[in-house]
């Protein structure tokens, strides 16, 4: 104790001078082993000692005796760690947490709770015996379900009952990484990536500058060059961004492409530029048209292509049409076309636009060519499938969530750019309190000025992670089982009985879409009656599988089909069975209607 | 055993039919008592039994005699709680994990693992005697630091190698929760929030429909409305969505005005509208003028007003001036004053304009109000402090971030609109695959047409749970006592040798902006040779700083003023001896420049 109080390793508040005891008292709890850690990791703070600082070290001392102060030395993590007791929590408040006063114990029993809840709801959600969900109405949880009460209030509830929250939280809630969730293009609960968002949670930081975020902006850059050199971009050169979502990225590409051709909108608006043109096809993601809408341009100026005649999930520029479509706009009352999204992987039949044959027409026409991979950018990791983006290289600009095929938490969405410094060049605007020319570091590696956000959530980390634990090899491994997943369901129901596939030939992507049609409507000549009674078919049964908490799949209508349904594979946890669940499933919730 | 195989929990897959029987093996574990589970939960499931499923139960059952297996009963959760046991983990991999077989224990055991990083990483957080940073140049870490390597490979590495990389990626970030780290707006590490981020994390799901999210929808709805009665909306009515940060809603903000007073742009572009014109101040965060220039109104139509002449931080829009310039506008070359952004709380200063002389304006030349409250709408929590932002219940739109001055974890911001429905005519795109109206639920909680984004991150569950955690009271108590502490550092320094203030009287916020002006300048007289060091004084010293690790501030130029720093306070665990500790860090950094 002498040499430690010589020597202390911590700079303390004087509880004195402070207004709120409860919180100034607070200064850090001495460790058993102070004189050790204090001379080998607090030196920098030495000369800040005062009369207050040792006062405080006594009476830190003094605590260590009472049996309340369980810590040991923190020179090794081993030693510090805490174990879960019986902690009564109904009369600890938020209050009682760090910063305050011996809010440490409190603190590592509560996460230790908080941690004990979640692990157990990883177990479950792998559990084929729970539901997937335990639907109730939005006026059954708003009127209150046994002490899970969703009303704030001025006055701050007990420790006990944030637990009870958290647990309620969970429970009425959907089991996105349940093996038998199917609902949504992101699905599945990945260990590591969970982890990942964990750390980033606890990291509580930011991406705009190094300054902030040093590891995670590096991560960032290096990660974006491997996804650059899977796109097959010349030594992954380029840049890129991650953004909140497909929807961000696709618009970033719209504001990259209108920079490039029209840089002075930036400064003058859209009267500084024609009546710019933006084309992609009627089952590309609705996100094109909405980026059209909100930066200006209007949604009628986003010209939704038509797709093939055959009905084939195939969505065809053809040549002559696109041809036909911009040699009218060149010249026809000063339309100027712009931009190209070609979609790889759409929302519900999961297509590949023919990226090549697409490319061909922008480089001929001088057309921004954004490929948007939100869903099917995955597949550029196997070597099987990855032909299906054939031409992505040619791209000026790709959207590629890892949130959705390759399993990531979400969110992660990256917006890849080929040329570099363009996205500085639309986005800058050298805000001086952000972005100082004049700091320690190469600030080329501030990310900030770059993006229409400011602060920028850490995507990233849990992606990283996941590439370092699964590899490259892992990521195709993932992708090559969810694609033979779908070819199962397909070659199972393709010729079964009761069953019509919305679309001709084997799928692309994970996306089966199809009808299941009740006996009852099997013999029903084809009509508008059929119809109307098949409309109701998907609805009635995912209701009453949402009811039932058995298993999700989403459905929908398109153009002039009547409602069916999407299934999707995106998650590790789907097995044949699954699939074989989903199907069952379907005929037993659906035999009578 | 009888009884639960006639029962059984789970439905199986045949492990012979799968082409990957590593995943395909796994089917759940069978819990110490089937026979009670299997018939209280289970029993939707019964009808899928099968050879297969009751081959699997036989084989469950037969695992559950080996050692490995320590799972008991999950009737209840306390019977089934993990203890970490020292695992090797140089020998397991990602693949070991769940879905895998037998993958439970290793992902209990590897969850437990990061929990302990991670909990131990919080207590060093609010410990003194830790180094707010570990500064390295961009060069060294991308050099990799004894076995932390941020390179991506096409092979796995071990569960230990992601472990380390997991505290490696720590070790070398910035602990934004440190009581000495002031360097943003967004600081802290609440233990609540915190809870609800890990929890967000494992549910994994996505805002855009109550299908989905059906908690968290309901209680972004309920907080969004006790937001709008802080503003003082009568009955909290209108709509609202959380974003991804302030720029976005400040975004958001731009949009819905131009929709309201021009909706055919939406359509047709901003060629159907006159050439409109956005007013905000100059020291207004820069994301309203990147808005102008992302949403096709140029920057140049974005207007900075100027703010009062005598530096006072209060940034006046003199009435005169805006009269002057509005009405000069309306009938001028077409252009057509749409928005007026009003600041309540800037970047730098934390000034607030004054909301009700600028709506006065607003109401007289029809002009939509846009109060950007990222950094100061949580003074609405305040009794002593709201007045600070009278008129905002006036405003069409608000921006607040939680994220910033509430001490919520990022990213949590808030776009408010006053009237209802316009945020859905604004963006709403139908999207028939996701916003099917024949579902069984009331659909108008599903929220997705009305963001620009398509799916959406849950960004609401940290803040509800801390505000059900801390009360209303608990955060107006949080604003309190960081004004007093920035009242504390505006009277240790205003009149102490050595320092300069930036504006003359008292901040708002708890912005104090000074120079520190070290012993070999005081003498100088003023002039350009002692602005040019002077100009060189902060980044020299917050160089020195984050070289030492023991702190952290900002610093940055404004107009015609060289560097000078600003220092703000947002996390709760800051003192009074943290802003002694920073006083007496840049003195003791600064003294021989």
């Amino acid at each position: 104790p002498a040499a430690a109080s010589a020597s202390p390793p911590f700079h303390a508040a004087s509880p004195s001078s402070s207004p709120t005891p409860a919180y100034d008292a607070w200064c850090g709890v001495a460790h058993g082993c102070t004189r050790k850690l204090g001379m080998k990791i607090c030196g920098f703070l030495q000369k800040n000692n005062s009369l207050d600082e040792k006062n405080r070290i006594a009476s830190s001392f003094r605590d260590r005796q009472t049996p309340k102060n369980q810590l040991s030395c923190e020179n090794s993590d081993r030693e510090a760690r805490y174990r879960r007791t019986e902690t009564d929590f109904s009369n600890l408040f938020a209050r009682d947490l760090l910063p305050a006063k011996n809010g440490e114990e409190p603190t590592m029993q509560f996460l230790l709770e908080v941690m004990d809840i979640l692990t157990n709801y990883v177990r479950k959600t792998f559990d084929r015996s729970t539901k997937v969900l335990d639907f109730h109405h939005p006026h059954q949880l708003l009127e209150g379900m046994e002490g899970f009460n969703l009303e704030l209030s001025d006055q701050p509830e007990s420790l006990e009952q944030i637990l009870v929250d958290c647990r309620d939280t969970l429970k009425y809630g959907v089991r996105t990484g349940h093996p038998r969730f199917f609902n949504q293009l992101s699905s599945g609960l990945d260990i590591i990536g969970l982890a990942g968002e964990w750390l980033t949670s606890t990291a509580n930081t930011n991406m705009f500058t190094y300054e902030i975020a040093p590891v995670f902006v590096l991560m960032e850059q290096l990660t974006l060059k491997k996804m650059r050199e899977m796109i097959g971009w010349p030594n992954g050169e380029g840049d890129g961004l991650f953004s909140p979502g497909g929807a961000i990225s696709n618009m970033y590409s719209v504001m990259v492409a209108r920079y490039k051709y029209f840089p002075e909108v930036k400064t003058k608006g859209m009267s500084a530029a024609p009546r710019l043109v933006l084309f992609t096809s009627e089952h590309s993601h609705y996100s094109i048209t909405k980026a059209g809408a909100a930066l200006g341009f209007g949604k009628e100026n986003v010209i939704l292509l038509s797709t093939d005649e055959s009905e084939r999930p195939l969505i065809c520029f053809m040549d002559a049409v696109l041809l036909m479509v911009l040699g009218g706009c060149v010249s026809w009352q000063g339309y100027h076309p712009l931009f190209v999204n070609a979609t790889a992987g759409t929302t519900v039949y999961g297509a590949f636009d023919p990226i090549n044959e697409i490319a061909d027409i922008c480089e001929k026409y001088n057309l921004w060519l954004h490929v948007d991979g939100a869903w099917g950018g995955g597949l550029l990791m196997s070597r099987q499938h990855r032909h299906k983006l054939n031409g992505v290289e040619r791209a000026n600009s790709v959207t590629w969530n890892p949130h959705k095929m390759m399993g990531v938490p979400l969110q992660c969405s990256a917006i890849l750019v080929r040329e570099k410094g363009i996205l500085q060049g639309c986005n800058s605007m050298c805000a001086g309190y952000l972005f100082q020319p004049d700091k320690q570091y190469d600030v080329t590696y501030d990310t900030g000025d770059k993006a229409i956000q400011c602060g920028r959530h850490v995507d990233i980390f849990k992606f990283w992670l996941m590439w370092k634990a699964k590899g490259t090899t892992g990521f195709e491994e993932h992708i090559d089982r969810c694609l033979e997943l779908s070819e199962y369901l397909y070659n199972k129901i393709k010729d079964r009985e009761g069953y019509e596939m919305v679309f001709e030939g084997q799928p692309q992507h994970t996306n089966v879409c199809f009808w299941y049609i009740p006996p009852g409507l099997r013999d029903m000549p084809p009509g508008d009656e059929r119809r109307e009674r098949l409309h109701k078919v998907a609805p009635k049964i995912k209701a009453m599988m949402m009811e039932s908490g058995t298993t999700m799949v989403g459905y929908q209508p398109q153009g002039n089909k009547v409602n069916f349904f999407r299934m999707v594979v995106s998650n590790h946890a789907v097995t044949r069975s699954d699939i074989d669940f989903l199907i069952d499933e379907i005929e037993r919730l659906g035999n009578d209607l």
